[in-house]
């Protein structure tokens, strides 16, 4: 095994102790660099830990592009890790700290780093969360048909609701535009209520009140696809692992059998 | 074919490259012209580009009027069309904009035109979000009667916690009158909490807290129903699939075999 | 048939077109009697309308009173019909207006009058919502010892963190006492969220983060009791169903066929 | 059996008539213990009952010091006990009155006494919740890891969006900073929506409504993931009660037979 396959396997892997060492320091060293890009940004602290922050800042940049310097070198097709989801999240991670010594002042631009956090996600994939993930994944992706009428049906009842919010209260109250009264019907209808905009007359407390109603039975159809696609795909996940474990009828080539069958169902063949 | 019958089958259908180009063309017009009523009605924005708004506005009029014309023209049955659901959003989606010639300030009728969205959802129809919204709605159908009861317990709850709070509150922090108490109560029950109204007495807070948390349960039903239905129906839409799929007996015309049957479990007939 | 016999019918039961009419009209006279009761306590219509709503009032009570008194003649077991549910309300919703007559200025007391909105339930009995409601208070009941356990844990940790925040939040912001902190934690927890009390001091904020978060999470525990509930209640109710329509097979008593079983599973009798 | 064993039978179990008085006497003491610090909370009733307040601490105090010292007393493993979680919950119950004596004005320590309130979930422990409490305990257990991925994710959505709306609504408005904007995100994606901090740009009300339909969706995901666990939970702990039911097979100890065979399903020996 050459230095090069030895580093892949630590960077990338985490079936050795190496390997799972440097998950767990890189966990940690994006954690810091976060937290510090939160505190830096609370006036209080920044004053009194100027420097500090610069000196970390400094560390967690070379740290960083060491770590993206030693996964470009060892991986083999580099192009492929390169233009990957997680090899853009490493490289943006990076370059804010670089820009900020040309831009002085470019302060808010600094906080793209917080996107750092992303590479964590990462990390999920080598361990026991694979599987749930996956099931959870399975049942958005299988939802997304449902989820995308329901959105659309969302964005009618906002705008119309808006719109008709706009005649209704006039320009008191906040409602000064129809975005403005749409942005209304969001925080109403999604239930968390501000308060900022709230309707004055009569008639508008009415339709806020049946706005709030149909939200609230809304929350329902969501909750219900995303539920039952659950359910299928944990079932279909088991169903997966179970049928790997059956051995399959070697005549009839039919693996559907159940857990405790010791012939075949359908030509009888004994299949244990 | 006629010209009539192309037109209809470009208009109407979207089986063609021309019939789904005009799909397409159409989504993009009909979302162009509400963004333009959503923008006008910003004040700092129309000042800005009040003609544009107006010329705008009239290239979108005369677009929908033809298409109207033509929609008229090549269906078959007119009347069908012409107050069928799409028929009539499809008319009151021109007639705003024809009104405020002689009506000169009518611009809060304007508004209406927002209703022009609504003309999206025929486009679903010809997609393959048809199974997907069935689905939605047969669950929604289904569970109409429950969602009724439900309804008006929820009314009852609001109408008594409302009364109730008159009583208590008086006449501070703004229980005013039984429908303001029950508008508080619908705000309270949905957790939507704006805090324009809130108690102010230790007995109304009491009161309160216990609404918030039957709000909190209740919101627990319709969830229940509509999860409940969908699952059926999402097994019920698979089952009529399946059963399609499955070659019916030909002895006694049972069709309702397991997947893997290779006889019919009715008569013995072989079915595969 | 009696004159005793046929108000029975008319009052008590739906089956007759009589007893139909009745019940349309009951719903009627009950919804118009608590929309005055509203509108009686908004002001400015109060003060319009005065001699209205005191006609109005006296010939609903005259109306209720009336028909309290046929029911107590019509029904056999009279005891029985009077200390029910639906016997006390009926009595409930007519004492206040006799009661004013005495108590001049006891239109706080007025307002009980909105029980009478209860009456209607008695006349769901009587529709095809019978098996709807019945299966959603079937799923209720079978949820009743979850939920309790459910409400405790909610009820320790409104205590705990309304302890907690009083502690952090000193005076401060509204968290003047504990039972003050739990309502906080309550208006919180449930995602109500009014406003009126909110955390200021970072410790708190971050409390409240974390409470916001396990409300969220929590939320979903009802919605599960009550959805798996349903889906068993509404299993059971078609399987009661469905048994009712299975001949069983009167040699060994099972029934618990297939639908389309032509032969006992049990010991082979024909049962069909 | 010995006066210590007996003394074991009253405070640890409630299979005696004695026993389950100790049970409910003392649920009743924690209560009442319990309202005393929630009422010393506030000002004016504290005022007004000082005296009545320091007799009513000492009371319970001294009877739950004598508790404690029984329950060691007669508890076999004594280690165990005082170690285990409601061991030391007993303990720390007990303390601050204590404490309290040496350290005068230590009042806002005294809330650590509404720690009392868990000692009731023991008592849980021995009735008929046990059944219910247990399942839903292994639907959340089941659900673990899931939960896992799912508040991950919430937590990176909740960073992203704080660290944008930092930048986007500058200083103005409460986003004063990292933190305090994750503060706003978490109000707003649970849906609780104090209103104390709002965007109060277009582009943060956009990103806001858009955060808000997201945090509207992905409530569905725990509810999700609840439910089907819940579901699960439910049918093993059936299943379970039912397999004990059933007769295990004498041949092959096979358990796993349907309710109404009469045969063995793996060896075919009669099991009824």
């Amino acid at each position: 095994m050459t230095t090069k396959e030895r580093i892949y396997q630590i960077i990338f892997e985490a079936d050795t102790r190496l390997g799972k060492l440097f998950d767990v320091v890189l966990i940690y060293i994006i954690c810091a660099s976060v937290l510090v890009v939160c505190l830096e940004s609370v006036k209080v602290v920044k004053q009194m830990f100027l420097g500090w922050f610069v000196t970390l800042e400094w560390i967690f940049t070379i740290l960083f592009t060491v770590e993206y310097v030693l996964r470009v070198y060892s991986v083999k097709k580099k192009k492929d890790y390169i233009f990957s989801f997680y090899g853009i999240v490493d490289l943006v991670a990076l370059l804010p700290s670089y820009i900020s010594l040309y831009l002085v002042g470019a302060s808010s631009f600094m906080v793209v780093r917080a996107i750092r956090l992303l590479r964590i996600f990462r990390l999920f994939k080598l361990t026991q969360y694979v599987g749930e993930a996956e099931v959870l994944i399975t049942a958005l992706q299988a939802s997304r048909h449902k989820i995308t009428v329901f959105l659309f049906s969302i964005f009618t009842i906002v705008l119309s609701v808006g719109a008709l919010m706009y005649v209704i209260e006039g320009n008191e109250s906040g409602f000064t535009s129809i975005p403005q009264a749409m942005y209304w019907a969001v925080v109403t209808m999604t239930t968390v209520g501000y308060g900022d905009i709230v309707p004055v007359s009569e008639f508008g407390k009415t339709v806020a009140a049946t706005l709030m109603i149909m939200g609230y039975g809304i929350i329902a159809v969501p909750t219900g696809i995303v539920t039952t696609e659950l359910a299928n795909a944990g079932k279909e996940f088991k169903d997966k692992k179970t049928k790997e474990d059956i051995s399959k009828c070697l005549t009839c080539m039919n693996n559907s059998h159940d857990h405790d069958a010791y012939f075949c169902k359908t030509c009888g063949r004994n299949i244990q």
